[in-house]
């Protein structure tokens, strides 16, 4: 789907014959499912970006740490290309597959191996599902505090590679914030233990280096993660703004004032509209943005802040201001939220989304560009962020069947993500760069930097077997694309126009 | 002083002409100072672990990063070996220097550059005080939360480096939690920015791995540090064991729980003692154990865990169980506390501190371990913990004129650290490895895991210019030191005496 996306400036990969990689692999591995037939394979062509699809060469679908390892020495002596996929949720292409290469599915490994409700912590293996960690703890009153919005279906493993966050991350911080330890196996079929249940390790700090590689140092075979007390009670209160930048300075206004909600969100007025005609949330049609500000703790200490946060969102202009009255409420008020994404589908044959991060306090600024765009490109962009920690989803409506939209979404995308690097911030918060913000890390990031990386995943992988083209961007892609780094503030192709 | 220490196992470094050097780095920074005279080098000789005594070859001090730049740049040229040095307060000799390097002392980038208290961060020079910047968003009602006991005089770069941690750590974090972005200069003298006021970044975390870097990796020029609100209310609640165990018992169930103390520390009957001789801080002398327990936030939620904290106090079996009356009272425990090294100090010619990290359900074991060892070796040790986040303070006691006293406190101290790790733990909790607990990296980690260490720093530093000999050791000392390994339960020299 990406235009601007030119995979040879990937470099050339190694080109393994596909009878020679089966049998190889077959002789290896013969207790371990291997799809090669067309009709198998298909199932596994995108992840949750399916916009981009690859058939991969094969497929593995190993059971035991053992087979990883023999799998991961097999194609380190073939020269073959490695890509792992959990869940296959992800919404940047971390897990398309290569033509040239064999898809790694972990999706077998998907039991909880321990869970110590004393010590706060479980041991699971990386195809088990987020909120079925959550589950498993509920009856210890404890739960895993990440929740992407795929909790129902996205895998651990998953969630490591991508450093997910979620509506609860401003307090309860990402993946990493919540990961102890891993046990990985590198692409020379080395097993190793990263992190521990001790709070601090000594030597580099690999552990928050796995999360977020997205795939690019090792396979992840195991997860420790924490475990939180859940909170004995949760309130939250909508409200409702006539000014969309007043609603943004109310986010920072709600945070300088030393609150630190368990989750801040925020939809202007076409996400209003939808998410209300599609789940009936009971939300202000009328209105040109809502906050929802979800205060959870002990029961005293929520009452506290819900008093507090009504007195800065009346001071900063709120227009009504409306706490949910029962759980049901509460539910039907985070329903609305969390089903923007479908309800704005609902209003273009397609969308695409965006997932930038900025300084909270550059919010104002950042929502009254993105208006601009909009008009200058005469596309509708609905807006659905975890404001609080300046975690932007701008949705582009567009028809992929008029001609020349789908182009215009995208670089209308790309402004966006370059005026979130404009104002410090990054081009992505929570759904990582996988294979579809790859020229944006040449924004985002100088040569120096990128080399850096580079030397870093050589450190793990100096072959470049694990996830190729994915993540951090050859020198030469920068080479290419480096005239849109927006201090330039120009598009790559000077030829086309603005939008 | 530590005799299992062989600097050979370290490999050669690069020998460059003391003259040439001198002149080349006079002719490349003419304004900068550059002490060559034994009694202008001298103070510089070690950091807080005194018993290690090098002198640098030479020492700079830069003002400007500009110079920082020149000066990499040039020990790049020459070959030149470089040791950054911030406040020099460090405890395992991370910042000792080489006689065939350069000393960079960091101590004239004292400056804050930003207080934000809207978005809650402040930018500051990496040798500027940690408690600085603490009084200088006093007016705000923020502060910095990582509290090593050195805040008065320990600089932030070095707190950066040694990813320092504090009696409030457990609840608030080390310090890569509450860093947003660095400037840092590398090797080959490139000023590349790393991390963001955004909550998270795309590429690797390069963020988390300069956090306990020690030095390693690059030289910090600027740090940006997230600031917290200052909690309305705090209380501390001091309970007395009749046993050690109970006390180490007690720990977990705090946690377990569900309640995140501000601090949760835990003296023996020996530290009580000393404590109390020396500050009169109010401590039962005849209690095998003390427990402090602080907790903070907002007055109505700091009420209702108190309540808490003392029934599963009672239940875990105290003895007797006090709420400080007043902030006056408050303060006096947390002196007693503060001041234990110096107050056990007192009741010996020489201690060695030590600081293991384990994980706290394992506090009962591994404190019956080490009176074991106590008894067994003959030399007393006294207890000091961050109890709850598992991060041990043994404090053994010696004699260094005694014959062989000083060696068998040496090894008194790796059989503990290697019952941390035998638990699950780790051989550092907050003063990092640098020069004095090398060697234990190898009971750590496996020869895997320590290559990729070094893969990781040759990303930065491929000539291994940066603090060469600290933090991570190279396979001929684990080869060398190898048969201390936990898993075999020997020490290196079979003919000594286990003790």
């Amino acid at each position: 789907m990406n235009i601007l996306y030119d995979e040879r400036l990937d470099g050339p990969l190694p080109k393994v014959d596909p009878e020679l990689a089966l049998s190889r692999l077959r002789e290896a591995l013969p207790g371990m499912t291997l799809l090669h037939r067309d009709e198998d394979r298909r199932p596994f062509e995108c992840d949750g970006l399916s916009v981009y699809r690859v058939m991969p060469m094969l497929v593995a679908l190993p059971e035991t740490v053992d087979q990883v390892v023999t799998l991961m020495q097999t194609c380190h002596e073939l020269g073959l290309p490695v890509v792992t996929r959990g869940a296959g949720t992800g919404l940047s292409g971390g897990a398309l597959p290569l033509e040239q290469g064999v898809l790694l599915v972990m999706s077998r490994f998907d039991r909880i191996l321990e869970l110590d409700a004393d010590a706060r912590i479980a041991r699971v293996q990386p195809g088990v599902r987020n909120l079925a960690i959550s589950e498993a703890a509920a009856p210890h009153g404890l739960y895993f505090a990440p929740d992407p919005s795929s909790q129902i279906a996205c895998s651990i493993g998953g969630n490591v590679a991508e450093n997910a966050g979620g509506v609860h991350c401003l307090k309860y911080g990402l993946t990493v914030h919540n990961v102890m330890a891993l046990e990985v196996v590198t692409i020379e079929g080395e097993r190793i233990t990263i992190g521990s249940e001790a709070f601090d390790a000594p030597g580099f700090d690999l552990l928050a280096l796995f999360n977020g590689s997205e795939g690019m140092l090792g396979v992840i075979t195991e997860v420790t993660v924490k475990l939180l007390p859940r909170p004995q009670s949760a309130k939250v209160i909508m409200a409702s703004f006539d000014d969309l930048e007043k609603a943004g300075r109310a986010v920072g206004d709600i945070i300088a004032a030393g609150i630190v909600p368990g989750g801040l969100e925020m939809m202007d007025n076409l996400a209003i509209r939808a998410a209300e005609d599609f789940i009936h949330a009971g939300y202000p049609v009328d209105a040109e943005a809502i906050l929802l500000c979800e205060l959870d703790g002990v029961e005293a200490d929520v009452a506290d802040d819900c008093q507090r946060v009504r007195e800065v969102l009346a001071q900063a202009g709120a227009t009504q201001i409306t706490l949910a009255r029962d759980d049901a409420e509460r539910a039907r008020f985070w329903a609305g939220r969390k089903n923007a994404f479908p309800a704005v589908g609902r209003l273009s044959p397609d969308y695409y989304c965006m997932d930038g991060t900025i300084p909270r306090r550059e919010l104002p600024r950042v929502l009254k560009g993105i208006a601009e765009l909009s008009d200058e490109s005469g596309l509708r962009v609905a807006n659905v962020f975890h404001a609080g920690d300046g975690n932007l989803h701008p949705l582009i409506l567009f028809d992929a069947n008029r001609d020349g939209e789908l182009a215009l979404a995208e670089r209308v995308g790309g402004r966006i993500l370059e005026l979130c690097v404009e104002v410090g911030g990054t081009i992505t918060g929570e759904h990582g760069v996988g294979r579809e913000k790859i020229n944006q890390m040449c924004t985002q990031f100088e040569a120096d930097e990128i080399t850096l990386f580079h030397a870093v995943k050589a450190a793990f992988d100096p072959h470049t077997l694990l996830n190729p083209g994915k993540n951090i961007p050859t020198l030469a892609r920068c080479a290419e694309y480096g005239a849109m780094h927006v201090h330039n503030n120009q598009l790559p192709h000077p030829e086309l126009p603005r939008f």
